[in-house]
């Protein structure tokens, strides 16, 4: 029996005239699709473009909900109170439901925006309110969460579905936290390194950390980027490499183990 | 059997702080409620809070679809294209559908606002979107339209089951159109001549035309107002009076015969 | 020589088709306007109209600044970042001063709202931004900050006038501070207690605190509300005692000695 | 003495982190930039930095107002109230104005966006509403109109300077008016003819219309774009021929006979 993992991406982030990222590139590569649902991005035109051609690449459709701010793309913390922010969460998911229904696909799971992703991966305020959110609207959604946090211990407890996600760009600790963007190291821009690395991930369960310890990392799920060709091109290696050693590159939500 | 009318209302119009209308007090006098979606009034969590007191009070929920223009409240003309329209109208639809799903009711209708309600009555290009947009999302939501417009034949054409609407407080032509906002005497303020008017529409099929005419007029709800005081006596006095009379105040989508 | 003394309120916060507060009431009460520039509150065309009856008025205009965030009316706290605090600053300001020169008054003080009147009291990154703001669109123009805080060092060190306020309605600690809205007893409701603190505030340069302990606060001026019939009364009530004292109501961009 | 022209191109139209056009290289082509203001496109912090990039390669200023309609770009007609209309219209100079102020420019004119643009050239109250701004906030801005409309007779008879303005890749009616985008040949797309027509306008005051006919324009402004690799070559290709025939490009603003 093959391994499976899942590749997902952000799409649906351009705003009416405004274009961001190349949906059209990504898809073919990634069996996952975070999308936009207009707080932080997306407009409702654009949104049911990247609905339509998820569904034509076969590709699985989750909601990428984030804080009320345009004008920031979500990416500012927000002191957003719980009531407020529960029910921003389900009318994006709401929103992204309807749209999903009109191209005949449907909304699988949720993975938080931005600011909003990394407060609740460690605020249990907030993290309840999308969770709770997710809850009142539809129980079967599955959060995608950052590998370690909290988060996933507070989802499982409600009573969600989680599949952690690791970042393939992204140097680890070895406690298994992200190594700060603000420092040198951070973010990795070689392609077959990255390749490689997740091809560890994959087949033994980690990565090595960034002072060379190998570091367990629970991901049923790895994070590619698509918005620049650089990034583009990371992802199709990442894939490629996976494909080569026999890895099946598979939503979770269609996974025979999940 | 008794004879049974619909009431309807618009709700859940305030946003964020600002405050707009009085749900609670018009809740009991309707059967209907034509929720804002957030495109030309209300925020996620006041919406919230109305669905769940609609469901309290018993009463039907519609998504009161508008344009995209909160600072003009979805009142202005715009010039929108038909992709784009159609696309925000699933999206409002599906938000509403989230926050429903949420507390425990479901939309069951759409009612557009304002000025796309107005334009839609007599514009196929917008109007056939609307419409659309109705059928990709669920083509069991019922739309309710201007009484006599063309709308109501292109959305049964098109396999919408549609409920024709009468304003309680407006006066009309002798032909069933309404009488223009410009002239005198278009807007009617004494709530037992409504009243009065509302029963013989229910009983006749139509109302004395402002040129003294009775005038048919197909209508399987009655829209009232709760956003003044006034309004709100004029609500009452509608309900009373036909409820004195032996007809039932009942949502259309409950009906016996619908 | 009469001694005086500024009354501020805040003015403009209606949204579109959304009033709030009262502005024809208090403006005769008050002698400085913080007038909502459009992030937090106000569209322009109902800016204008409160710039206008401030004219009318003989009432000083202010710049009531706040983050873009319509929906939470500006009270959440926001990460921004300093380039774009200092850009929505400028703009929000620039913005007023064309409004306000086409009713033929002028934007002669800054007063930030909210959130960011709170977060700048305390977050130097962020009050810098906002007194950066203020220099380079005009350095003439006052900075209205809460008494005691270090934002009043930061400013008067840039270059900036600045005048100190006290609130009406609050209780303070003996440290000078403000008493947390969460505990009892923060928020005052008696009009004449309140009115007679404002007597002391203005004739000693203090107040008791909440513990009982004279307290010295600077104070340039009071900030009272008009948003409520009680908040109005209340703030009539200080207008009166003061002038039966013999204190002049003036505002602070008026005043002799400044 | 040398002839001289004005060319201006749209600036300032990316959106928080969605970018549009490419500012830095049209603006060493340009004599005269249209700055986005914030209601169709144009975020506070990216305004800044075109303005300060305008004022680095000594490009005059001018406001781009339009419709409050960000989703749409400002291009979908709009039925404003008047008043409403000219509230945002001054909102949206004396905002540019506040951020021009801030790197040391000026704003000197006023060029409509989009629908805005289209519908006053025709429409008397919209045309008057935005006259009445710009009178109200400045009565020296001028205005950039569409060669051959009434509304340059009516801001005339205002009292307001006006320049009219020839679009270097459309082709003309021989009345004057331009061919609509609807027909075959409304838009031309070869940089050496535009080039060649552009110096014909100039030379000749007039350009061949597209039935062949030489067809008088008013043009104290050609507009250029610099959203596409293509544009921008054939802005360049304008410039180029017209500065090796002896014609200065030079904001009207400059002009010594203005």
């Amino acid at each position: 029996m093959k391994k499976q993992i899942d590749l997902n991406s952000d799409l649906g982030e351009s705003f009416g005239q405004w274009s961001m990222g190349n949906d059209a590139a990504i898809l073919p590569v990634v069996s996952s699709a975070n999308v936009a649902c207009g707080f932080h991005a997306g407009s409702p035109e654009g949104i049911l473009k990247t609905l339509q051609a998820a569904q034509d690449n076969g590709v699985v459709v989750g909601a990428h909900v984030g804080y009320p701010d345009l004008v920031g793309f979500g990416r500012r913390n927000m002191d957003i109170a719980t009531d407020e922010l529960m029910a921003d969460v389900i009318y994006q998911i709401g929103a992204l439901q309807g749209l999903a229904t009109a191209v005949g696909t449907q909304v699988r799971y949720v993975k938080p925006h931005g600011a909003l992703y990394n407060t609740i991966a460690h605020d249990k305020r907030q993290a309840m309110a999308v969770i709770n959110a997710m809850l009142a609207i539809d129980n079967q959604l599955i959060l995608v969460a950052l590998a370690g946090s909290p988060l996933i211990v507070w989802a499982r407890e409600s009573g969600l579905n989680v599949v952690a996600e690791a970042f393939a760009d992204r140097a680890y600790n070895s406690d298994g936290t992200l190594v700060s963007r603000r420092l040198e190291g951070a973010v990795l821009h070689d392609p077959q390194l990255v390749a490689q690395r997740m091809l560890q991930l994959v087949n033994e369960g980690g990565v090595m950390s960034i002072d060379g310890q190998f570091t367990p990392i629970e991901a049923g799920s790895i994070c590619v980027h698509g918005d620049s060709p650089g990034a583009l091109e990371m992802a199709q290696e990442v894939r490629n490499v996976l494909e080569n050693q026999g890895i099946e590159i598979q939503g979770f939500v269609h996974r025979r183990d999940s």
